[in-house]
């Protein structure tokens, strides 16, 4: 048997991440943890931020521009918008070292990996990815170093990226708690338009539609929200900036998988209007297997209520 | 200033719970633990649900048939679905004692008090009420005595319905640690159509959309389902025969809320195909603000991701 040679440590000499909310921030703190990361390099456009960042000392160092940033950087993970990610790229493109590695952990696959690629210059690694991962809380104070953990991390290497690179990077999330996958950009936006967009945008639009209705009063709405109603404004309170970002760049996912919900919603209001008690019934019961098994795997909670205390 | 008599104790000499599932063990373990009344009976359709409830100790009686179960009691709270009604109102009401005030706990209203007034005496109080309260878990064994607490009760006595019944009533869930709100069947069922019922339609809908997609199978479904989908998956893992009885029994005002959520959602479908960033920007702000009120009152958590803890 011949074991494989010992990991390099630390694993990432020198590791930059660029935008510092809620992933960027808990990726810094995971490394930190962890000691990932000979030096670790922060920024974000936002110089508040940036100051909270060093104020937070989950950095070795917080540079002063995107240049400064990724000098010499073995690994760079950009965790800004996906409608951000074409400038950062263009931003760093000329400050790269020959045989980095950049990332990202945007939504969104196959249009970061086109603006990726038309900005970052030849003998640079292109290896987009996206953790699952996240709660509905944004900026630098909401990260956490155990985000990832026992969580998905998706990577979407284009066909003939260099193995040792992706390699290295599956090793990076690995070691901050993540079980990683492989599968191609075009995949990865359609599991995740129904996973997480449209679940997102349904959510977001139940929450206008009450807020809008006349005969029912917002208050009303927000007396009586735990019904029901309270589980959808968690996701429909994340990040408006990320998630119009998402939906606009995974467009054609999205759509076809909206036609299907709303398909299969008319089906079931029909079923109601014709008292078709039946086909609800069953309906109803084949959605309680799918929630048993996410519990079983690990991504979900068992506890009633997700373990709301009652005050 | 004139003090209010002080309350008898306990406030109630004779309690019957028909239904034992998660609100009626509910109820009776929070009359329990309150002493909330003299004598607490329960009685279910199912024997095996008797046994476990005899098991579990919550009732002083557990009884044999829906006759001796209501004989001699001050209050009946009916905690069956909502399509079960008419015919438990039916085995009931030859035997209760004039005055005995009958409620339920459905979460439909309009469709309750009908099948009620159907079958029950005159000299009998029909006062109809749904606590706003529950996990996605039922039977005997689901229920605990706080689960009332801090959420709402609603009654909706029809008009001219006896003032001390319906201020008795309130009293009881009052001290089981809810907050009573009085209002009309017809309203209740629009404010809950929006509020919980068409909430859990899309729920069951996405799911059930997410299961028939062939371009994603079921266990990507479950793996990458903490990208949001998961949250769904919680009120879609409901009781099916308590859901689909809600359908059937309140569809004018689930079909009038699902028409302006199907429009709204086309809209928002629209506004991605053409690009208007803006309008989903303004949206998903607009939507943070819900979840802020509903946090702030007390009617969700604050802590991220409902406090599931990382593994």
């Amino acid at each position: 048997m011949v074991l494989d040679p010992p990991l390099p440590r630390p694993l990432v000499g020198r590791l930059t991440v660029i935008g510092l909310g809620l992933i960027g921030s808990s990726i810094l703190r995971a490394v930190d943890v962890r000691q990932l990361a000979g030096t670790s390099v922060a920024y974000d456009a936002a110089p508040e931020v940036r100051a909270r960042v060093a104020e937070l000392g989950i950095a070795d160092e917080v540079a002063a521009s995107p240049a400064e940033a990724v000098a010499d950087a073995d690994i760079v993970i950009l965790c800004v918008p996906v409608g951000a990610m074409g400038a950062v790229a263009q931003a760093i493109a000329p400050h790269l070292k020959p045989g980095a590695i950049v990332s990202d952990v945007g939504s969104v696959k196959g249009a970061v990996l086109a603006a990726l690629r038309a900005h970052l210059p030849e003998g640079v690694h292109i290896i987009p990815g996206h953790p699952v991962a996240g709660t509905e809380y944004s900026g630098p104070d909401a990260g956490f170093a155990t985000l990832f953990k026992n969580r998905w991390s998706i990577l979407t290497p284009p066909e003939g990226a260099d193995e040792p690179a992706v390699a290295r990077l599956s090793q990076l999330w690995a070691e901050m708690g993540a079980n990683v996958e492989i599968m191609s950009a075009e995949h990865h936006d359609l599991v995740l338009a129904i996973t997480s967009h449209v679940p997102h945008l349904i959510a977001y639009n139940i929450v206008g539609t009450a807020a809008d209705l006349e005969s029912v009063t917002q208050s009303e709405v927000i007396k009586y929200s735990a019904g029901g109603f309270r589980d959808f404004t968690r996701i429909a309170a994340s990040d408006p900036t990320m998630w119009r970002d998402v939906f606009l760049n995974n467009r054609e996912a999205v759509i076809e998988v909206l036609g299907r919900f709303t398909e299969d919603l008319i089906a079931l209001q029909r079923a109601i209007r014709w008292e078709q008690g039946e086909t609800l019934f069953n309906l109803f019961t084949r959605t309680r297997a799918i929630r048993r098994s996410i519990i079983e795997i690990g991504q979900e909670t068992a506890a009633p209520n997700f373990g709301r205390e009652p005050e």
